[in-house]
């Protein structure tokens, strides 16, 4: 049966907040990066102009969310626009990192749930479908109405795990939130490993900092998984939890790798054996000794081949 | 200063899942409730009429998502459109139990994250807010574009216990499932009790079973709280758990008492002292033994009251 | 030229109320039957799952608006949305039976015109298009904005009196009701029969419950058409008068067989000879002895072939 | 309680189909008609400009879609677009005579259901609310989301032969046509008349112009009831009809006098003694010898009266 | 690669505004014009019909805004929903003039900003996209949400001048008013010619009616160019204005040749040698002395096949 | 009469942008100005929450679209939709200068118009209605289907110049550019001054930067006025070419005063004697020795307190 994407040109282009990781997902998939042109003007307003045609085409823009988020936020807005209006048959924002995705509900009167109010802007600029991955919570894809396609980073961080680590067999998966569990559990099951996880909630009003951790880590190498990290700072506290309680050596690996503030420094500093971090954002240059890069781009590359062929992207994880 | 709602009616009707709440509503605002009809003709269609005029009145729909669930979410859209149809200036859906709030993400391919669905069908109806209590997950918030007020029983809950135990300063309050965590430390602190969870989660692959009790209930009384119980299975399974760890007795307080299936037969033959459930769901007549109710309709009198008048809601909680 | 279609799967599922005509329809087709999920939870929540990819396909659901109706809807609604979420290319829906077509005006004050809100809320959950079968009012057309083929039983219905009826040319088509007199002449025509019609208007105040018979039946054998029996309560009056005036026998032939109520006991009374009604509605099992079934299979697989071909539904008919 | 139409200044417009109707319906209420202007430019485009501020004000626009219909309709939409643009608290279109409401089915493939998207353009103009006098079909009501509040002229009418003819008691109402008996019943019944009807219904394909009048009219006045009166085909064939079944006079009354074509030559020359219609439409003038104008003026400024003050309209016909 | 548009069958049809175009267009493209009825029914209500199949097909409506302007409108919108409710994949509306492209700011308070209401018309009636020529303001594409091509006399404008005008060195491009330099200015480059224009803009208080003319006409041929005739007062002040400086000879090409009113006399006494405009609004018949005809019609065939197609409309012009 | 927005508190809140000109407009109004907290978080994400109840109010949210504009955006976004969140009764976004309303066309082939992209956002986020200053084409007015006011800084011009300039019987109003020269002739005729222009088109091939000036400056004060200043690139060329013309001496008035660049710098620099510039933007701080600053804080205060008291706003300019 012919393939219903195989009447349309495949494009990809590039917003700038990573043009490497789209550079290196159309290399995957053998075709040329689409020519676009992006200029800020001295007023501060940006311009964007796609400089070949993409009419009738099956677009995907890449952006990730990453400081300056606003600037690519827009950038991207402006880009699904004009795609639009320049007659593109569908256009899919693939946003690796989709930063608002914490802002999701509303726990204090009279704020945004900011995550909804980018969905929302994104479809008013015209996007057809969203191509993101681990959001920080899963509900933020019932923000969309149109489809979206969710993926995860776990694949790639069991390989890293399983190619870096030479005694795996004596490794325990962390999750250094309960909150985060879900993710850790799973790849702990991928990699017959047994799982921990560092408990931040409070059990009386007087132990306020307590801090338990779950489940057994003495003299073992202790995995710390994590959606993102950010300015590193509960990652930092989670690496001494764990070693206080006898763990052999800490790793770390997370999908996002924001590194804000005093995270590249706190890092260096940790006791941390190194953490890993996909490349959704943009990796700090040159690469600080401890930090570790795991490319998704192949992942990426891959659901963008089966959205524009019709093909299952569910499959991809089974 | 004048007060918007003044000018305007305020008329509350009820649909057929919970009227002795609406009811009890209308009684504490000194107002009676809104004359409807609803009928069932012989080929299973619904059919709705108001008896009074809505012209330009503030009206609020009062409908708990109880089985059967889907004549109670039809009737309560056939209200709204209708409403909307006879030039009611605004229509508030209350919806006292929202119960498809745990189908709020895609957990599994294919699959519809009908909360949002529904969210969207109540807005196509014409609702113009939503006012609902305890939300299985806070971010089915951001699943409505329309200003959505969102209440607590906490309160209740806290009155409920502090009027009940004796013995509150041996009492332990109790989340049955990590994932509850947040709600009862905030129930904790407001009773100035300690705070235990049940812990259900994986530590390794051969532990499936495994459930750990975090925190210390040996000769205590256990407070257990939740957001619903529904058959009631995991209840009991804490209640064990619980009694076990040396719990002294064992008490339960949720928000929704939906007790479908076997619920009210487990409880009573759970060694249980009493489940407490506010009035969101109709209680089931005649209230078995250990059933107790809370009412929750004052608070959702002063809420719709406070909507009417443009007077702060979150202030109520505080 | 090829034709638009071809290069899209054409997948057909099937909600729980009528799957025997859906079977019957794709095996009309000679493909298989999509392979989807539903069930019900103890809180009577429904969920629903597709069991195979439907990424770019052009997707069918059926399902008619049988009791228990809302069930129904919710489910066909929950199966739009999760296909549409799923990236289905375009979604059908084809409701043999749209049970709220009678609800389409506001005849009294403060009402819902429930075939208009049923319509946005197929709409709403993501419908491309619908498909359906004599609609109680034309109008209703008018009430969605997506494209809707709009399917007629009158050929299968003639097919079936010119079989089983052996003396046709003594018989006469009857309208139960002067509003029913467009359907019944097309009919009439199509099998070159006279028309009669029972007229139920009042013409005085003092004789309210006068009916005349306009036409004549005398020693004819009747064959009263109608768009759907429900509790029958009409058509055994119909079939009282036509006896009373002469008709020699009656048979009835009606598009949707819904069957509410009495309306079977009634019927197996009644003096009438059959009633036939197609499968749109699912029959009653075991199918008493009056009754039989015309099926409107293959119609319906016809109307696919040609809505996923891109071929004229309409010249279907002409 | 004050009334919330009181707070806000209540402003009515016409556009050029009908401006006497609007200077006797707010003479009615004791307000001047609103100063706006209507140019057409020399290239056929139309300009309006409301002469007064609308800023807040409950705005009602008065055009009946009398011929040149789309010029009528334009000026409409474009009065409305005005208003919304200048900050209109709200704009009721109130459109006496409703013209493309028989387009409201699809009896034909490839046609546009012209009321539906007639309905849809007043929406996108942005018109929040609808007041309108006997549409042909109710069904169109459905056509609109927005609300609607649908007058008909019944009681002007009944008031009218009440007043008209003398020995009334030997009248019989007479529906023109099948499809009208429910109007026509209604009628009746308010001035306690017999009913008749006029059947145009083919009985046999043979005798295609065969029409039968149901009920007696012999030596009776027959009062013609019917809601247009256009090119006055049917109607003068209906007097004949009546004639030649025994009645004694003639008279009719309708709702809308569009009389278009041939219609005043055809109710002059025919032997019917009068026929009357509401101001919907503008009347002609000079007024034919055998026309009369009954005035809807005072209903529809009761009826803009109570829209404006949140008041029953539906109370305004029981 | 296959293009898209080869599996849909490309179906061009025309409204009653100017069919000869759309012939020429078709013509062109070697394919016949598609089959549609349009009626006018004696109440003024249009009746349209599409009398072949244009299911799934690419359709092009070709309606100009001429007068009667309000009429075309209504078929033009009619169209759009007829082909959309029958089942068309997509419906492109071509729109050689679109009169009330002047209407696009609010320079007066209360007025509507009609360009933007029409913009909001046709895509409440189905419009996927828009075809047009020349918009009096190119800001007027901004109303629009669909995507839009809009297309440039400017090619055929200067071959009409390239072939007609002998002595093209010695010629000037005139621009009549300040406001279309930028339109002057392009062709003028292309024709490698100078440039002047006539500054209409007041001074002083009391040099209300100065207009100086800027550039050198001395004894050149004076090329007028403009968007649109419509009563010819401006082009014929600007032919006395160039005269008065000394021009030679003095000709018009204007885009859109809508001549109202005393256009067609003005044009004849003066002393202009001929005005050109091209055929998107239909010429006069028979065709004054005076006048010219461009054809614009291989220009829009060939930019209706590349939509069709999926190619490049902006190389059409580069 | 009462007025509608006595009903309702006013409440105004500002953005990061300029709380210097939204704290002088609620001095004039003698309200405090609402109380808000924006953060930016360490990952770049910004956090905006009120501080106090804003249900059912008339909120206005001031934010000028200045460096860094798309933060500000994100800001302004963000209040907006957390205010509807928040049950506003109405927001309206009071944005002073409005900066993407150069990119209002599509002069360039898959180009954003981004105007209109942003006036979609502002909606989508849920802005009832906007209020502005000095768009730079009036044509975006027709981008927003929400009421609009734009409002002028003329009469602060006017007002700025009579009371700065001594000899103002020899000045003459410039426009620096044939586009301004609608706005500069308002002003000139109620200054009651001659008028010039820059004429900066070209006027033939050859001659690309021939600039002439039209209009007598010799030995007159020249009163340049122009919708904002950015680099000041063109300002400062119109004062060589003023300068070489004869002009006494060169002053400026811009509505808004953006500054961006080398804008400082060069004014400094040139024989300039002062640019005076509105507040829409923030000021520079210290302020240079030849800028000066007009408040539009009184005339932002009037249009303020006339929309929430329901009375014209144009009215404020007649």
């Amino acid at each position: 049966m012919l393939l219903p994407g195989m009447n349309r040109p495949l494009k990809i282009f590039s917003g700038q907040s990573n043009p490497d990781l789209a550079r290196e997902i159309t290399d995957h998939l053998g075709i040329p990066l689409g020519r676009s042109t992006t200029q800020k003007f001295a007023n501060d307003n940006l311009f964007v102009r796609f400089e070949e045609s993409l009419r009738e085409a099956d677009v995907f823009i890449i952006q990730s969310l990453t400081a300056p988020v606003h600037d690519h936020l827009m950038e991207l807005l402006m880009m699904i626009d004009a795609a639009k209006g320049a007659s593109a048959h569908r256009v899919t924002a693939v946003i690796p990192y989709f930063s608002y995705a914490r802002s999701n509900k509303k726990d204090e009167p009279r704020i945004s749930i900011t995550a909804r109010l980018v969905a929302d802007l994104l479809q008013t600029a015209g996007a057809d479908r969203v191509l993101t991955m681990t959001l920080h919570s899963p509900q933020v894809h019932g923000f969309f109405k149109i489809p979206m396609d969710h993926l995860s980073a776990e694949t790639v961080i069991a390989n890293h795990f399983a190619t870096q680590i030479d005694d795996l067999e004596n490794a325990v998966v962390v999750a250094p939130d309960a909150g985060d569990i879900k993710r850790a559990s799973h790849l702990a099951r991928r990699l017959r490993l047994p799982l921990a996880f560092i408990d931040k909630q409070r059990i009386s009003d007087t132990e306020v900092e307590a801090r338990g951790l779950v489940g057994d880590v003495k003299n073992k190498i202790a995995l710390i998984i994590d959606d993102e990290v950010s300015t590193a700072g509960s990652l930092i506290k989670a690496v001494d939890t764990l070693l206080a309680a006898g763990a052999r050596e800490v790793y770390a690996a997370v999908t996002h790798g924001v590194y804000v503030g005093p995270a590249l420094e706190r890092i260096q500093r940790s006791p941390i054996k190194a953490v890993a971090a996909t490349n959704t954002c943009r990796p700090p240059t040159p690469l600080p000794e401890k930090l570790q890069v795991m490319t998704v781009a192949p992942l990426f590359a891959e659901a963008i081949y089966r959205i524009h062929q019709g093909e299952s992207v569910s499959e991809l994880f089974t």
